[in-house]
C-alpha cells in the first residue's frame, strides 16, 4: 500500500535565502529535527512552496500509534517493468551532486545502487532540490519516486536500466556530515593497474576503527553474508549426517594447554572446545559439532591469527579407523565448497571485483596426501623437511603451489603427521611410533583444520602426557573422562574466518572477522 | 557386510577356575588389555574352549591398517523382520545379570535398550558366559548375535518384541567397575507416588560432578537433542525470513552495563552481544541474529540463572513501528513450538517419562497483553503492581497461571513495560513518558526474552543515559555508533537453556546446560 500523504509531524524548509545559506539551514534543521528526539511539527517552509509537505526531516521514529503503513520497494528489485510506477524506497544517500536546477542522488541499499533525479518541476520546488542536495552522505532517507527507464544507461550504479524521479524526500536518520572514511574509497578495487585506486586507499586501522562505516561497503556486505553461509552449510551438512549440535563452556577451571586467566572467576577462557567435545563423545552423543568463540593466547600479529575467532568444531566416534572421520570432514568441505559456488556466486563476484583472485578449485573426492609424499614433493624442489619435523608456514605455502600445479586443487588433506609435532592426546600410529593418526587440511596452501584420532584410553593418555612433560594432576579430569568406557573417536577444529579468507583469496583475516580481536585491538 | 572372523590381535580368556575367580580374572585381563594401549595377542583361554576366538577384549582401537570393516545395526532399528538374522551391534553394557548357565545383558545405545542372552550351547562355552557376566557396566562392547523374537515381550527394554542371542562378545572399551552414579538411578522417574524413585535419587551435584555418566541417561540424551533442535529452528526460521547470522566478540573493551574483567586482556567478557547486533544494524545488515556464549555477573544461585549461557539474539531494522519486530519474534516462537511438537515428539516423550509435565500450549498468533492489562489481572486477585513498577518473579509466575487459566496458553507477550524499569537505551513511548516501547515474552510464567525498540538517535540516547546516571564518556563508542545514520530497530535476547527448561517443564536450568556454570561451579 502506497501512502502519499505527508507523515504526521513532518517539517518543511523555507525557500528565501541564497542557495548556500538555504542548504546550510536545511541541514541544520535536518539535524535539529533528527536530534530532537520527539515528534514536532515546526513548519519552516514558506508560503507558495509547491513542494510543501513533500520533503523535510521526519521526526524521530518512535513507533507512533498512527505510524505510516507503507510498502517499500528494494533497490535490487527495480527494473524496466516498473517504469512509470510510483514507489517508496528507504535507503542510504550514497552520493549527491547538485547541478543547476537538478540534483543527482545515488541511493545505496547494501550492494545495490540506483540514481535518483530531483529536478525543479511543477511539483518540485527549488527549495526541495536544494534541501535534497544538502542531505549528508550516509543519511537514511525515505523517497517517493517514479521509476523511469534510462535508455542511455546509468554509469556507476548497479541499476543501469532505470533511474528514479523523486516526488518526496524525507530524512529518516541523518548522518553527521564529516565521515572518517568514504564508502567509495573503501570500496575501490585493489588492482595494481588502477591508478585511482592506488591513490585513495583506506588503511586497515581506519577501517576497523570505523567498522560501522567500513562494513557498509558492497564487499563487506558480501563477505559476511558468505561467512553466514559457511556456518549454515557446516551445520546443515553435519546435521543431515546425524551430528548433534552442542554448546561448550568458554569459562573453564584450567586449561590442558594453558588458557587465559580471568581474575574474578578464578577460571580461564577456553582455548578450544576439545575437552567438551570429547566428553560429549564419552557421553554417547556419537557425532557432535559446536560453533562458538575460541580464545588464543598465541602471538596473533600475523595476517592469519586472531585472539578470538569462531571455531567450527566437530568430533565423531568411529568403528575401527579414524579415516572414517577424516573422510567425513573431507566430504564436508567438498559440500561446503559446492554450496558456496552454487548459492553465493553473487557475493563471490562482488568480492572479486574489489579483490581479484583465481576461483577456488577442489576435487571430488578430495585429494589425500601422505606426509612422506609431501616431504618428497618438497625435497624435489630443494626444500628438505625432516621425517619428524613439522612443516613451516613457507613450506606449507610452497606445498600448496606444488599441489595446485600437479593436481589443480586448492584443497587437500595431509595425513599421518609425525607424532613428535602433535599434541599429547594424539593417537600414535599402531605400526610406526614416529607417526600419528593425525591430519591437517589446507586451502590455498594454508592450514584450515587440524585434527586427529584422540587417545581414548586413560593409561595410554597418561603415558603420552608424561612423555610431553605435562603435570598429570592438572589434567586429571580430562584423563578421567575416558575411564567409564569411551568409543574410539576423532575430530578437528576449523577456523571460520580463515576458511572465508582463503576461499575468497583475501590477504588478511581481519577482513573476515566482523569485529576482529588481536593483541593490539579490543575495539570497537 | 558382516565379518565373523575374530578380530586380529584379540585375546581369549581361560576356563578352569571357580566362577568367581574366573570372573575376576577375566575382568582383570579385560582391564589389562584395555589399558595396555597397544595391540596384543596374549591368549588366556584354555584348549577345548568351543568359544575360543569368539569373546575377549579387543586391543585398543588405534586404526590398524588391517582394521575390521563391519556394518553395525542400531538398536533402534532392531525389529521382528530381522528375526533369525545375524547382526553386529556396538553398544554400552547397561546391566548384566548371571543366572546359572546363562547371562542376561541389557545393551544401551542412547535412549534405546535391548536384551541379550548369552547362554551355554554348542558354540558358547561356560567361560564365554562367565566372561560376559563380568564385563563392567558402561563398558562398550561389540556383539555378534542372532535376532530372536520374544513372544512374551521383554520388560524394561525399549525393544520389547525382540532380543539378541550372542555368538561373539568383545570388549571395545572397558569402564572401571565402580561408578559414582548408576545410570538406572539417574534415569528414575521423579514421581511423588514412585516409592522406589523417592528412595534412590541422584542429587544434582553428583550428577554434574560426573556429567559424562549423567549425560548418558535417556532423558539427557533427549534434552540435548531437543536443545540442538531449538537452535536449528531458531536459525532456520530467521534465515528464511532474510536474517543474516553474525558473530560478535566476547572480549570487549568495556561494558556499557558492567562486565567481567580479564586481567591479561585489559578487557572484559561480553554480557550481551547487543552493542554488536546494533552496530550490524547501523552497518546495513538489516536483520541479524547471533548464537553464542553470554556471560553474566549477576548472582546466579537460582534455578534459572547461569553465569554463562547460550544467547539466541536477534536485532531487526523496522519501517515505522517496533511491533513489526515484536510480532516477528512472536511468530518465531510459534514456529519453534510447532517444530518441536512435530519433530521432537520422541524426545519430549522420553523427558516426560522421567519428569512428568503438562504439554506446552500456545496460541497462533501469540497472545499479546499490555502491561496495564497484566496489572489489572493481578490486581483482581489482590496483587498490586505500581504503574511504574516491574513485575516480581512471583508476580510473573502468578500472571502466567492467570493467563493460562484465561487463555489456555503457556506462551504470551507482555508489551509496553514502564520506562523506569528498562535499560537506558530503551525507546520511550512517544505519547506517555512513563511507558516504553519494550516487551518481555514468557513461557510457563517465566521470562525467556526481553526486548525493545532501541534508541537510534545519539542525542536522545545521551539524554537517557544521563538520566540513568551513566558516565557518558564510558559509552561514547556506543553512542557514536548511531551518528552516521541508523534505521529504527528493535530486537531481543533469548536464553537457550531457559527456553528448553520451560518448554519441557524442568525445574532447574542446570538440567538444560550441558556443562553448567554458576558462581559455585566452573567444572567439569
Amino acid at each position: 500500500m502506497v501512502d502519499n500523504k505527508p507523515p504526521e509531524g513532518a517539517e518543511k524548509v523555507e525557500s528565501k535565502k541564497t542557495l548556500k545559506k538555504e542548504a546550510k539551514k536545511a541541514e541544520k534543521a535536518a539535524k535539529k529535527a533528527e536530534h530532537k528526539g520527539t515528534p514536532q511539527n515546526e513548519s519552516v517552509s514558506e508560503e507558495g512552496d509547491v513542494s510543501a509537505g513533500k520533503y523535510g526531516n521526519l521526526p524521530l521514529i518512535r513507533s507512533d500509534p498512527t505510524a505510516i503503513q507503507r510498502k517499500f520497494t528494494y533497490i535490487k528489485d527495480l527494473n524496466k517493468s516498473l517504469a512509470g510506477e510510483l514507489v517508496w524506497v528507504r535507503a542510504r544517500l550514497h552520493t549527491v551532486r547538485a547541478r543547476g536546477k537538478q540534483c543527482f542522488i545515488v541511493l545505496r541499499q547494501r550492494e545495490f545502487t540506483v540514481q535518483v533525479l530531483v529536478n525543479v518541476s511543477d511539483a518540485v520546488s527549488k527549495s526541495m532540490v536544494k534541501f535534497s542536495s544538502n542531505i549528508p552522505k550516509e543519511s537514511i532517507i525515505d523517497l517517493e519516486a517514479k521509476v523511469a527507464e534510462a535508455p542511455s544507461g546509468v554509469a556507476g550504479c548497479t541499476q543501469r536500466e532505470v533511474e528514479l524521479v523523486a516526488s518526496q524526500v524525507w530524512v529518516v536518520s541523518a548522518s553527521i556530515p564529516q565521515l572518517p572514511l568514504q564508502i567509495e574509497d573503501a570500496s575501490r578495487p585493489e588492482k595494481p593497474e588502477d591508478e585511482e585506486g592506488l591513490n585513495i586507499r583506506v588503511n586497515q586501522d581506519t577501517r576497523l576503527d570505523n567498522r560501522i562505516l567500513d562494513l557498509r561497503t558492497p564487499t563487506n556486505q558480501a563477505i559476511f553474508r558468505l561467512e553466514a553461509g559457511v556456518c549454515r552449510l557446516f551445520r546443515d551438512i553435519l546435521t543431515k549426517r546425524g551430528f548433534v549440535e552442542i554448546h561448550t563452556p568458554k569459562i573453564i577451571p584450567a586449561a590442558s594447554e594453558g588458557g587465559r586467566q580471568c581474575v574474578h572467576w578464578s577460571a580461564y577462557l577456553a582455548q578450544s572446545p576439545q575437552l567438551y567435545k570429547q566428553m560429549a563423545i564419552a557421553a554417547d552423543f556419537d557425532k557432535v559439532f559446536t560453533v562458538g568463540a575460541v580464545f588464543r593466547a598465541e602471538d596473533s600479529n600475523t595476517h592469519r591469527h586472531l585472539t578470538e575467532f569462531v571455531g567450527l568444531d566437530l568430533e565423531m566416534a568411529f568403528q575401527y579407523h579414524y579415516h572414517e572421520v577424516m573422510l567425513t570432514i573431507g566430504d564436508l568441505f567438498t559440500e561446503i565448497f559446492k554450496g558456496l559456488r552454487d548459492q553465493y556466486s553473487t557475493e563471490i563476484g562482488i568480492v572479486g571485483q574489489q579483490f581479484p583472485v583465481e576461483p577456488f578449485t577442489f576435487l571430488e573426492p578430495p585429494l589425500v596426501l601422505q606426509y612422506p609424499q609431501a616431504r618428497k614433493m618438497l625435497a624435489e624442489v630443494g626444500v628438505e623437511v625432516g621425517e619428524e619435523e613439522d612443516l613451516s608456514t613457507p613450506a606449507e605455502k610452497l606445498l600448496g603451489r606444488l599441489v595446485k600445479a600437479k593436481y589443480d586443487t586448492d584443497f587437500y588433506i595431509l595425513d599421518k603427521y609425525p607424532l613428535a609435532v602433535r599434541p599429547f592426546y594424539t593417537m600414535p600410529d599402531p605400526q610406526d611410533p614416529r607417526k600419528s593418526n593425525s591430519y591437517d587440511m589446507f586451502m590455498r596452501g594454508e592450514e584450515i583444520i587440524s585434527g586427529a584420532q584422540r587417545i581414548h584410553d586413560p593409561e595410554l593418555l597418561t603415558e603420552r602426557a608424561k612423555h610431553h612433560g605435562i603435570d598429570i594432576t592438572k589434567i586429571a579430569s580430562y584423563i578421567d573422562s575416558f575411564k567409564y568406557g569411551c568409543p574410539p573417536h576423532a575430530g578437528g577444529g576449523i577456523g571460520l574466518e580463515r576458511v572465508v579468507m582463503l576461499y575468497l583469496g583475501l590477504d588478511n583475516i581481519r577482513k573476515t572477522s566482523m569485529f576482529p580481536r588481536d593483541p593490539k585491538r579490543v575495539t570497537p
